[in-house]
């Protein structure tokens, strides 16, 4: 179990470098660091296979307790996100290969901005989950808000882009979508977070009431 | 066990219907059915949380095979996905609520055909789960791909829109991520038929070699 957890953290680490890199070839216009994230998605890929085997192993031992069960079940599921995760730095690394082609649409501020809390949040959610921490996992639902709203202001940033300057229409696009795949892996970060709240205090903050 | 896949199946009927919802909901300017798929998602998660349980009740049991503990661990991710495009679906909703106050950009005919191209993928990656049908869950991968064709052809035509009309860029945004929503729910879809693979075959197609 303990070696499960430490798995996933060692994930988590891949996970946010890849995140911080495919933001920094986009801001830096380099393409070697884009193909490193690339080729760290395929490390991700296979840890997520071994741990679902080494999660299965652990839940076939005899003797789980229900708390045991209920972490394993979590595992999984954090395992699955964090994959997820690796998929749309990759995604983002491909936008940001795209846009080196063609002169930038403007300087880069708030994607970054928005890439940092988004890493924050991956590493701060598998903390609260290895720790059990539901304090630290409330602040990931908290970081959310402010990933959210930095969105918010880069679409309508964008958007006002493409009315006044229609021939940036194609490459504000790919920047749209560099940040709704950082929207994407902070929500994978807040199902971590929910998890977590649900493991510790028997809260699902999804349920209302 | 039977009962889980049985709720499944349930659910994945109430997740096609809220695809299916959501875009009648656009193509029919209708704010009732748009909000019919707002109810139905409560629903969804509700059923996802009962599932979780069921499941962890399910692994508790003694003497679980390694085939069932397989089997139980694909219906979490299986949950989890078909909750997701629950999600997804009143994402696109919200997006046909907002697009209905204002005059339409053109007739939608890739949306509608990518919905139910997506509906079908859901159905069929679940009746693959059921009857764990490799070739089934081979069928849904090959939709899959269809699915991105009709996606890139809607983002080449929104993108020219926006250049040509600039007055539409919000809308045709609005469109965009409609578009966008529909890709990521057959992604979830996806990957349930890959879990299939993986369950009955021992391959994992996202495994290279």
């Amino acid at each position: 179990m303990e070696d499960l957890q430490h798995r996933l953290l060692e994930m988590g680490g891949l996970v946010e470098a890849a995140i911080h890199g495919s933001v920094e070839s986009l801001v830096r216009r380099d393409a070697a660091a884009a193909r490193q994230v690339l080729a760290a998605e395929r490390h991700i890929n296979h840890m997520e296979m071994d741990n679902d085997s080494l999660t299965i192993a652990l839940l076939s031992r005899p003797g789980n307790t229900a708390d045991n069960l209920r972490l394993l079940v979590a595992a999984i599921k954090i395992n699955h996100d964090l994959e997820r995760m690796g998929d749309l730095a990759v995604g983002i690394a491909h936008r940001a290969l795209s846009l080196m082609e063609e002169p930038p649409v403007k300087p880069l501020i708030d994607i970054p901005r928005m890439a940092h809390l988004s890493e924050r949040m991956v590493g701060r959610s598998l903390d609260a989950f290895v720790q059990r921490d539901a304090a630290l996992a409330r602040d990931v639902l908290a970081v959310d808000d402010e990933v959210d709203a930095l969105r918010d202001a880069i679409y309508r940033e964008l958007a006002r882009f493409m009315q006044d300057q229609p021939e940036t229409v194609p490459r504000a696009l790919n920047l749209l979508f560099v940040a709704r795949n950082l929207e994407r892996i902070a929500d994978h970060a807040t199902n971590i977070a929910e998890d977590v709240l649900f493991l510790v205090e028997g809260i699902d903050p999804r349920r209302p009431g």
